[in-house]
Formats: C-alpha cells, sequence, structure tokens
C-alpha cells in the first residue's frame, strides 16, 4: 500500500460517489441542456449568493476564463509572484488574454491592499500596461495553504472598487479555508467579482470547477469556454460526483487540517527539520537542516511507501487529503516518530 | 417520447457503457498516470498506425492545439470555407494561435489538391500570411457527412510535402467515414500529421475526443492541452466509455447510414422537396421548393415529437444517430410518408 | 534612365517637398509636442471632417490599429478576399487581434452591402466568431485601382449601423478615387467609423499614414501605436513632407489617371492583350493572350529600362505615380505602339 | 529659454544634421532599396562585429520584435521589474509575443548571472512557462543611468548557453555605456543574439532604432517588421541623421556624463537631499529628505524655466543630453548652488 502525500488531486471517487454518478441526469452541456450540471450550477451559485456559475474542465481553464473576462491585450493583472496563474498555468495568461502579470512578494502567497495599491499603473500614462486585475489565491497552493483574513480581503476590494479595477479569486482550496477560518461562501460571493472553486483537490471529485460570477460574465464565459475548447457534451457524470462532494465531503475537511496539525507537531520535534510554515489547513511545508537531508528524507519516506514531494530550493511537502485515511495517518505518525536522518 | 435528430452528438450511454465506466482505472491524468485514458490512447495509436495519442475534453480543442503545433502566429492555414476548425470553433485559430484562415470554396466541404495548390502563398514573400497548414474534415459536417476518396488525399499529401506545409485531419466524424468507404484507420494515420477523432458523436460516449501525432508532437500537445485548461484528473470515467464506444459501437454506423439513406429516398418522393445532398454517411441536408416550407417542416414535425434542425438560407438537416432505434425510425418513416405541407 | 511603374511607393521627395521638410516644426510626439506633425493631423481631420488623426508610420500599422479598436480576439471582420488587410498585412489581423476574417469574393475588390449581410454571423451563436467590423478598401489595390460609388457605402454602412458593427476604410488611395470620381472626403468622413489614408504613394511623401475617428477612438489608438512601436520622437520632418503632399499633389493625381487611361487605350490596340480591367484610377492590371507572353513582356519591357509587375497567374500590373513624368510617358507611349510580341 | 531635462530624448537636429538628411539617398526600404538605410545598417552591424542590422522606427518596436525572434507564446522571459521591456513598452511582451516576464528584483536595474539561474524554470515541467529568453537594459533607465560590467554580462552569457536561453540587449543607450566604461561595441556584440541601439537619446537624431544579430534573425525580423506596421518607404532621410549622430554624437556623450557629475556633486552639498544614485553616465535620480519636497523642488525649477521629472515615490530625475548646451549648464549649476526649500 502506497500511502501519496504528495498532493491532494490524487484522490479516487469511493463506491458511494461512483454509485451517484451513474445516476446522473445528462443532456448536452454545450446547449446547457445537463441536467446533474446545471443543477451543481445553481447550488454553487446560490451557496456564494453569486449570480450564476459555469462549470469547467479544471481549474486552470476556470482561472483563465476569468482573466480573460476582466482583461483587455496589453493589461496587467497584479497577482502574488508564486500565484497558481501565474506559475502553474503554463504561462496562460499572457498566452490567452496578452496579459502581464505584475509580481508581488507576498507573505505565504498572500498580497496586501496596500501592496495592491503601490503596483497600481497610471491609467493615464500610454507607456505602462494597463492594471486591470488582481488575482487572488485562498488557500495559497506554495504558501503552505495560508489563508486571507476576510478584513484584508474587504480592504482589497476598497482599493480594486476605487481603482476600477477587478477582483477574482482563485479558490482552488477555497472549502479548506471556509473550513479552516469557519467562513461562509457568501461572505466571498459579496467581494470577488468571480471566484474559481475546484471539486477534484480536497472534495475528492474526479474532474472539474465552476467559475462564479455576473450573469453578464457568465454568459460571456460561455462562449470562452467554447472558444477553450472546454465545451463537453455528457458532463453531468462529473457535475454528479461534484455534488456528491459538495453535500458530503466539505465538513471533513476538518480531518484533513487536523492531521496535518499532527504531523507538523512531530515534524517540530525533530532536529533535523529546520523551519515549518505555521499549518493552517492541509499542508505541511518545511525544509531541513542541512543540505542534501531533504533528498534523504524523501527517499527514506519512499522506502516505508510514503511520498512526499519537492518544491526547489530544499522545501518538502505533505498534503493531507480524503484517501488519506485514519489508519495511515497512524502508520505515518508512527514511522516519523521513529525516523532519523 | 422525443425523437431528436438535431445532432449526433446528443445521445446519452447506454446501461453496458455506464457499467464499463464506472470500472475505469483512474489516476491523475494530468501526470498520465490514468489507466484507462492510457489504455485508450495506445489503443487508437495503434489502430492508426500513428505513434501517440493524447485524450482531450473536446475535438475544439483537439483540433486547436494541432492548429497550435503546426503553426506559428501569423500565418495561415488553408480549408473549406464551412468546415468546423474556421465556422464553429469560436475563431480559435485567429484567438490561439494567431492564425489566418484562407477560405477554400469546396464541393460539400471537400478541397482539392489543385485548390490548395493554389492557394498556398508564396514563402518569399514577406507582405502575406505564411501558408504552413492544410485542415481537412471528414466527413464533412456543412457538407452533410460527404466523405473524402482516399486518392484526394493522397494526392493532398503530395502537396503538402512538397510545399513543407502539415497536414491536419478533422475526423471528429472519421468512424462514418471509415465504415461507408470501408476505409481502415491505418490508411489515413499513413497521409496526415496529425488527426483528431471523436467518442461523443456516432460512438455516443459522453465526453472525449483523442488527437494523434508523432511522439514528439503529442509531447507538445501535453504542454499545449495543460495551457488550454485540459488537464483533467481522474479522466478513466471518461476514457472508458470512449473505450466501450470503440469496441462496440463503430460497425453499428452502418445502421445509422441506412436509416438515413431510406429517409432520403422517402424525402426524394416528396413534392415539396427540393433538392437533397446525395446522403453517403448519417446526415441528410435538404431544401424544399418554396420559402417558408422549411419553417413550416419543422413545426410540422416537432408536432410529432421529431426534432430536426435548420442551417440557414432554407437548408434543413437530420442526423441518424445510436439513440435513434428502429422503432423510432418506423415511426419517423411512418409519419414522413404521411406528411404534405 | 530607368522607368519604375511597378508601384506608386517608389516616389521619392521633389527638392521643393524636401525644403518644406527641413523646415520642420519639430518636438517629441509620443508626448504630441511635435508642432508639424499636430498641424497635419488637424488638417486631415478637418478635411474628412472627423473629431481626431493620427500619425502612422505606414498604413498597415494604421489598419491593424483600426482593426484592434474595433474588435475583440476571436471576433471574424468581413473583407473582399484579395484585400489588403488580408493579404499582404502579414497576416496582422490575427496576429495582432485575434481576428478571422470572412472572406468575400468580390468585384475587383469592391463587395457589397447585401454580401456583408450575408456574411454576418448570428452573435447569439457560440460556436461562430463574432463580426464586428467590415473593412472596405478604395481604390482596391488588386482590383486595379477600382473605386467605390457613394450610394453602395451609405447602404454599407445601414447594414453595419442596423448590425452593430464598426465601418473601417482603408483608404490608402483614397485620394484617386476623391480626384476621379470628384468626391469630397467629407462624404467619406460620414460614412466610417475610422478612415486611413496614405501620403506615400500617390502624393509622393517618403513615409507616413494617417488614422482618422472619434476622439475616444483616436485616443485609444495613441496607446495602441505606443505598443505596436509606432510612437517615433521628432516626426514633423515626416509630417512637414505629408502637409506639402496634400497642399501640392492631390490635384495632379488627375494627370496619372489621365496617362493610366492612355496606357489603357494603347494595350487595347495590341493584339497580343487579352483582358484589360477598365481604368478608373492610376492602376492597369491586364494579361496577355497566350501563356509566357507576360513573361517575355516584362522582359522585353526591362530592355527597354521600363519597369512592369507581375501579379500571379500571367497578370500584370502598371501603375504610374507622380515621378513618372510626362518624358517618360511619352516614351512609354511611342515603346509600347512599337512592341511587338 | 526652457532648459529641458526631463528626457534624453527631447533633443533636435543640427543644422549639419539637417543638411546631411536632406542629402540622403533614399528607396523603398521595405524592399531593401534605400541605399542610406542600407549603409546605416552595415555601419552599425561591422560597428558591432555581428552579421546583420535592420532599421526600426523605435526601439520599442525593435525590442518587441527581438522577444518575438527568440520565444513562442507561453513562454517567459526573464528581466529586472523596472526594465523597459517590461514597464514602458505598453505590456508589448504579452500583446504581442504572449510572453510572461519573469520579473527580477535587481540593483540599480541590472540583474545577476546567479539571479538568472534561480528564476530559469524547468523546461521539462508542463505547469510552469517555459523560459527561453533574458533582457538586459544597460544602460539602466529606471536604474539612474546604471552600467553593467562586462564580466557580468559573460557570466549571463554562460547561463544562456547553459541553459539554451536567448540573450537580448535593449541598448537604448548602450552609447553612454560604451563611452562611460571605455568599451567597445564588438564586445557586447559577442555576448548577445541580439542587440537594439537608439539614435533618438543621446545621439541626437529625431527618429530611429537598429536591431543587430544573425543573418537568420534579422532576415526573419524584417518579416516581423513589416507585419508590426514598421515598414516605412523612404526612411533614408531618418537613418541619414543616424549616420551622422554616429559619425558624431557618440564620443561627445562624455560631456553629458560631466554635467551630470557636476549636478550630482552640487546636489550632494543642499541639506535638503536625501539619497542620490551615484552616476555612472547622464542621468541623476535623487530624493528629498522631506515629503513635499518633490513637488516643491520641480515647481521652484520651473520658475526658473529649468524642467526635472519625477519617477514616483519622491523620486526626481535630471537627464543630460546634446541640447543641454554649456552655457544652461552653468545657468543650472548657478541656479542649484542659489536654491533653497
Amino acid at each position: 500500500m502506497e500511502i501519496n502525500l504528495i498532493s491532494d488531486t490524487v484522490t479516487k471517487p469511493t463506491p458511494e460517489m461512483l454509485s451517484y454518478m451513474v445516476k446522473a441526469r445528462v443532456g448536452d452541456d454545450v446547449y446547457k441542456q445537463d441536467g446533474s450540471t446545471n443543477e451543481l450550477e445553481i447550488a454553487v451559485a446560490e451557496l456564494f449568493g453569486m449570480e450564476a456559475a459555469l462549470f469547467f474542465p479544471s481549474g486552470t481553464m476556470a482561472n483563465q476564463v476569468a482573466i480573460k473576462l476582466h482583461t483587455q491585450p496589453g493589461d496587467q493583472l497584479i497577482c502574488e509572484r508564486t500565484s497558481h496563474v501565474y506559475l502553474f498555468e503554463a504561462g496562460g495568461a499572457a498566452f490567452h488574454s496578452g496579459v502581464s502579470c505584475a509580481l508581488i512578494e507576498g507573505n505565504r502567497g498572500r498580497i496586501t491592499a496596500e501592496q495592491i495599491e503601490e503596483y497600481c499603473t497610471d491609467a493615464s500614462n500610454i507607456h505602462t500596461p494597463q492594471t486591470s486585475l488582481v488575482c487572488i489565491e485562498n488557500t495559497t497552493n506554495m504558501g503552505g495553504g495560508a489563508c486571507y483574513e476576510l478584513k484584508e480581503l474587504e480592504k482589497i476590494r476598497e482599493v480594486c472598487t476605487e481603482k476600477n479595477i477587478n477582483l477574482h479569486l482563485d479558490g482552488a482550496r477555497l472549502w479548506n479555508a471556509l473550513v479552516a477560518k469557519s467562513q461562509h461562501p457568501a461572505q466571498f460571493g459579496k467581494i470577488f467579482d468571480t471566484i474559481s472553486v475546484c471539486f477534484s483537490k480536497g472534495l475528492g471529485a474526479p474532474v472539474g470547477s465552476v467559475l462564479l460570477g455576473s450573469k453578464a460574465n457568465i454568459q460571456k464565459a460561455l462562449r470562452y469556454r467554447k472558444l477553450m475548447g472546454g465545451g463537453m457534451r455528457q458532463t453531468g457524470y462529473l457535475s454528479a460526483a461534484a455534488l456528491y462532494a459538495l453535500k458530503n465531503n466539505v465538513s471533513r475537511l476538518q480531518r484533513d487540517h487536523y492531521r496535518a496539525k499532527q504531523i507538523e507537531m512531530m515534524l517540530k520535534k525533530k532536529s533535523w527539520i529546520k523551519e515549518i510554515l505555521p499549518v493552517q489547513t492541509n499542508i505541511i511545508i518545511f525544509n531541513c537542516q542541512e543540505s542534501g537531508q531533504d533528498i534523504l528524507l524523501i527517499s527514506k519516506l519512499r522506502q516505508k511507501n510514503i511520498l512526499i514531494s519537492e518544491m526547489g530550493k530544499g522545501w518538502l511537502r505533505i498534503v493531507t487529503h480524503l484517501d488519506y485515511r485514519e489508519v495511515m495517518h497512524e502508520y505515518v505518525m508512527e514511522t516519523l516518530s521513529k525516523l532519523e536522518l
């Protein structure tokens, strides 16, 4: 038995989810005739208190369509230096939308209203790219699952409103933030122009993201989705899994967070650990005292059938998730407790 | 009971296909760890005698990635005026690849080697867009399911080779051509640089297309698929349906063609019919003697629960498919036989 | 002495124009502080009765910025199959603006309101590129200097207004049309959203085009010009030449037209001539009775120091212009009168 | 008399330069038949020991074409956070080339080989943009005219060669670096794949930049220049000015540097000055002790007919140039010596 702690994207549907999937009410979703997909979109829009929603084959496409919705070629968007939209979407902002990224050095992937204000370009200057969008990631992937405070997001909203800039939330792991911070989706729906959420990470569905926004934006997004090749036919099987996940797998994220916290505490005791980013959700990022120990640790854990990943420059990452069950956790904790480098 | 003859994209999985789907061996396909998807890709590549294959959420994305593979921004591709890549992919060639389409007036959507030669631009002229790709559609959608002769395709290959131009096949309905013309996939694999095939039309799978090409091109396509937002996680459920379709639903396309032919013969007897494009596969395109009869016919058939579509300028379209079963066909034939405008 | 009848782009400034150039009042035109350029822009805007104007290094850039002003990536523009914006701007519409060209088969490069109406796509259909712009060329280059009737342009305007589509005029040789048809610039200023005119063809300035439009559009164009690399510093030397040309070289185009007409009449007498497109302005397009005679004619004329150009498929082109003076014309006429193939 | 120290782009041709301009040997440069432009291109290529050169209407277009030459859409280029290609070319890298900028925090606009190595992405990772180009600016504009050491540039070349990345130099003010550091153009020609140099800043020509590179790259650049709308007709008048500048105005940059140094020393004595970036060439960047003093200083100098510019966050800029003559300098020095805030 292999214990994969590399990412929360590796989860596979449970039998319950599968049996829910095959009962999907399907139709041609390109023409919005797929019952389960329509149900999912309505459910998520209501949850966030937003006007409309649209199903996407991936979070990357949902984010990239959001960027296209809010920008013109030649514009710039503001995001954190390590954010997913800049670093892990294959250069999509420039490719699809002709948009530059003004990269801010954040705190564990989070940026402040003050920084955003500083990076906005002067709209009357024809030399500089025009700032038309701010992208926030919550929780942050490269920042080790760090969450934003609502207060800071509200300040960011104010800056954006004042400067007539749109605000998008990459909420691939927003479910984790909601659970960790006891926040409500509607609080986010009030702040952002568009939000993408993902069902194939913590929630455990096989495929699928949803983009939320105003009716007008989602109507445009439907065209962009077709343009991007994201118009699929009987998507209901995928949407049904997402619906199941939404009903059954949100509150259980607490268990992932709890286990991540336990792993953090265990690692803290290790003499060979140098630094651990304080765990807020389901991601543990840490490094070792000495160069080479990172590779050694990965290798030793692999011998014990435990897979973790490296992030460059000696940083390592452990991610807890739906398929990381109690029995595995006990085994991992025991293994770590005994492990010496 | 509604009989939908609008398109072959409306089919829904049978219970057999569904039970095959839930048994999929899944993994994270972004990292090529999804068993069923890998199996599908290998099977299709072997069938066509091509080096490699890649699963896509849609035929549009498969085609658009192929265009990107073969062109540089500013280039031009040659295609028929009504071809899907130009007319029904939302302007994608220009949007994604910065590529212009040199539009040829073809014969039922088919273009000739001679025409292609004529439309090629002079590579040494810095004023004109450079021609780097020819896109062929087989069977043609807007041409009413017309098929190419292999001989013409071979001539086109020669022109392309001589002029150092790539050749892509949009094979969304290639399965229909193979069956109608008793051709073999490998004959196409030899001629084209890349081929896209679709599983959600005639073959009846819910979602999915595959792009075929050389190893090097498919390796690049993997990156472009990620860039386009087509990197999905546990795609095995979709691929399993495609695998099932490949094994069970190809040869049965003959029945769709037979029924289309019968409908054609019935329509020929009608005094209010003006012209029918000779049926070659599963698409019947026709128009009526008098203006207004097209709308009247659609309306009269809708009263009988039979849905057909209009294509503009008085042309109407009927498409037979997997979910159009014998009992429905008998009812449609009887309805048509009695119908007067 | 070589007589170059290949294009009207080969003209060189006269001593009078040169002495006007060196007296230019210059400044940094990126900041709109160049006196002569500002004077030119105001003069041309007033002439056409349009709100504003902007100087460009080339007609290609003026046209491409106009296309960008009026479209969104993924849109389509409607133009004639052989129009400059499609065929001789290096694929720019797709490259810069992500825009497809719906190519109409016109009459000598001219298209009709009826054709435009037919080619407009349905704005509610998410599959098709959206039509947002019509580009007209007057006079037509590949159509042999043919001119539009104002009535047809007014009909086109109506179609565009009704369908909420913008209308751009590529007026690289509009001066020739104005003179040939006794039309006034203001008649065009009323019809089009933007117009580009060129000073380096018939008018004989070394470099420069101007784009005309509303204040809002020209304000945006200033940014796009910078983006395209068309922001130059002390452009006054070039603008002064254009100002000189505007004052002194417009009405004299009649002489170019008269000479072109005389050449046409001379060619008509030749037994080896097959067809001549009726000359309307300064371009004579014709072909020869027998294959090979085109190359032979070019070669025989070259021996007499007369250069003419071929356009493909046996068509040849002669263009009269400012530097083609009376003494040259007499020599050309005499040479043609004696010439046998 | 107004003394403009805002930028070195404000210079106007001297009578000598003008009389050289009107003697230009001109032709149609789109077809490379302009004598003076060809002469300029050959002269600059020889000076840098590079294979070929091409004239451009602006440095922005020369840089943007270089970026296009070296990259594919979706790639990333590495540059300093305040570099001209990112901040002052209107978002062109993303607009024209679909390229992202990995922004490095440099030292006065200069980046190191080590930093570049750190920012290179892993070519095998399909999630990240691929790094294909490094852009260096020398002297740096926002860094106050700071120059690179050749040693560092050679190290950067090594990193790029090892990682198969191209290296472009934005040499808009390279002439200043050459003079200040007693370097030779050929030393730069050996290191970079492409170099852009400008004639309308320190050298005082009205318009024009040149891009240098291999024959193959310049051949491609000719097409891209046409595509960008940079193909102009009789450019010889502009090229002649550049030729004149190249022969007469390079070594005199020492005087601009000397005067800048004198201004720096004068400012150092002022109690209200907080920090001055050590002057290396013709740019003086500084700030004041107290907030508000920047605006006050600009205003007091304007009353004395001396114009300087602000750069944001309290930083001010003074630029010396060809049109800033000795008598003006004496007046400025005297004014500064008396000035109190």
